[in-house]
């Protein structure tokens, strides 16, 4: 709240997180399948899934390049709830046995333990299919018009699939016990967390109005902390405990996966993602004040503890 | 051949069929990622999974719906091919272990068989994706403004999700083994194939022009040719052999699964399935001669042989 006081225009970072999180919170809670509704024990389940805490850092991604684009929060609900969506897929897949067999996610049972798996394989396709729903049909994007939310449509789905998110995920696994390079390692993160990272900053900017030189910048910011989240991932998957993080601490290690830790060792990894952190707000000097929260989120990225 | 006789005009059902099919063969080998585009191996099982065979029905209904809409073909490939990549994706997710465990699929072996488990979970996940990503950014679609190309996102992301197709497909694994009413088999088939296939009636009236009253016709032949296809597929599992099929036969009662073969009888189930047929052809009757192949279509769903 001290922040608050020095820049009381503006709002507290910590009160800005608040405020954005408790919306995309009611958001998702309102573009999710209601639990009543047929087939209730998948909605249930979706709704586990995508309800269960989380960091958020995508919507947050989304309303605080919204800000930098001129739009309203109201205007960024459907696409911060799409972009949610897709990663809590992501997350319900990943986690199940025939891919990285995991119990724990954000400190609860996985989907397939607290449900089964063939649950969890219909939750993740049917989360997938939602994000897209949403941004067909929330009543929310009535501000924008049928090409903006086109342009959502075809943001969300490059960076989701076969050249994106999903991509990233075949590439990581085929590389379990093998060798990479930096380069390569770097590849696949670009398309494995980055691309939906990059997604959700462009998807904010879709919902207002950004020219291709402001774009520009948005994309060299989203392309560092999209890296530096990787890094810092990696960095906390050694120095964390499970307890901490909400999922299991030492996974990579213990699955043999190449890291950025494994590959360049600690402290040049702390010292990359420091790096990140800086082109990061050196590519948003360009839009001054209006992009207080995504110099603020690159922060966090790097700065969180889980 | 004796029909264009008949109809020299239109051409023969055949000819038709042969021309539609061989343009959405076309338009899928297209619309896929290239097999040399990284991720291969992901590009290749996503391939596999969508360019061998299959009688490409709902290709064929959106083609033929968009005939009565007078929509070009050019104009129908883009829905086409999104709607046989949702059909696809959900094959190599029914197919897995944790769901119907099948190996064989189109006379061949299942992806998870000819690639492995966590690849057929990501070549699903990823031919969603790309499915809305054809709807986004086709060229094919050029002729379609914005408003239309978000139609075809609704439809097919209402008609997948978790009040369709997904959902179905959940209603379907929680009653393996468990007794089911005539009513709730036919509220999960409406859902579990009934709205994909309803999907590609209305998606290709989306690509040319419909009146309220058209589209409600539509939707009346599109219900009854739904369900036909499922009565006729429970009666194809108990009366076709598996070479036939090109699919394991007698599946359904080897999984101990109800069917309108084991609640009404084989005998009871051929006469709903003429019921449906013949209900079809009067919905389109409004339409006259532009809705041919939507009657013929019918006709090909209730008579097939596999």
């Amino acid at each position: 709240m001290s922040e608050s006081r020095q820049n009381p225009d503006a709002g507290d970072f910590a009160g800005w997180m608040r405020a954005r999180g408790a919306r995309t919170e009611q958001a998702l809670e309102a573009e999710l399948p209601a639990v009543d509704a047929v087939p209730a024990r998948l909605h249930d389940a979706m709704r586990y899934a995508v309800l269960g805490g989380g960091k958020r850092v995508r919507p947050l991604l989304v309303h605080a390049a919204g800000e930098v684009a001129g739009a309203a929060p109201e205007a960024c609900d459907a696409a911060a709830c799409a972009v949610e969506m897709i990663h809590a897929y992501s997350l319900v897949h990943d986690d199940m046995p025939c891919m990285d067999d995991d119990d724990l996610r954000r400190g609860r049972p996985t989907v397939h333990k607290a449900y089964d798996e063939a649950t969890a394989l219909l939750v993740g396709d049917a989360l997938q299919t939602q994000a897209f729903m949403v941004l067909a049909e929330s009543a929310s994007l009535a501000s924008l018009d049928a090409a903006a939310r086109m342009r959502l449509v075809a943001e969300l789905a490059r960076a989701s699939g076969s050249v994106g998110m999903a991509g990233g995920q075949a590439i990581d696994l085929q590389h379990v016990g093998l060798a990479m390079s930096l380069d390569e390692l770097e590849a696949m993160h670009r398309m494995k967390t980055g691309a939906l990272l990059r997604a959700s900053v462009r998807m904010g900017a879709c919902c207002g109005s950004v020219d291709e030189a402001g774009l520009a910048a948005l994309d060299r910011y989203a392309a560092a902390v999209g890296l530096a989240f990787q890094v810092v991932d990696d960095i906390l998957d050694v120095t964390a405990d499970t307890a901490t993080l909400g999922k299991t601490a030492g996974k990579d290690a213990a699955n043999d996966k190449p890291t950025y830790v494994s590959l360049m060792g600690l402290e040049p990894a702390r010292e990359l993602a420091a790096k990140l952190r800086a082109t990061a707000h050196e590519a948003l000097a360009v839009f001054g004040a209006r992009a207080k929260r995504l110099g603020e989120l690159a922060d966090l990225i790097v700065l969180r503890s889980n």
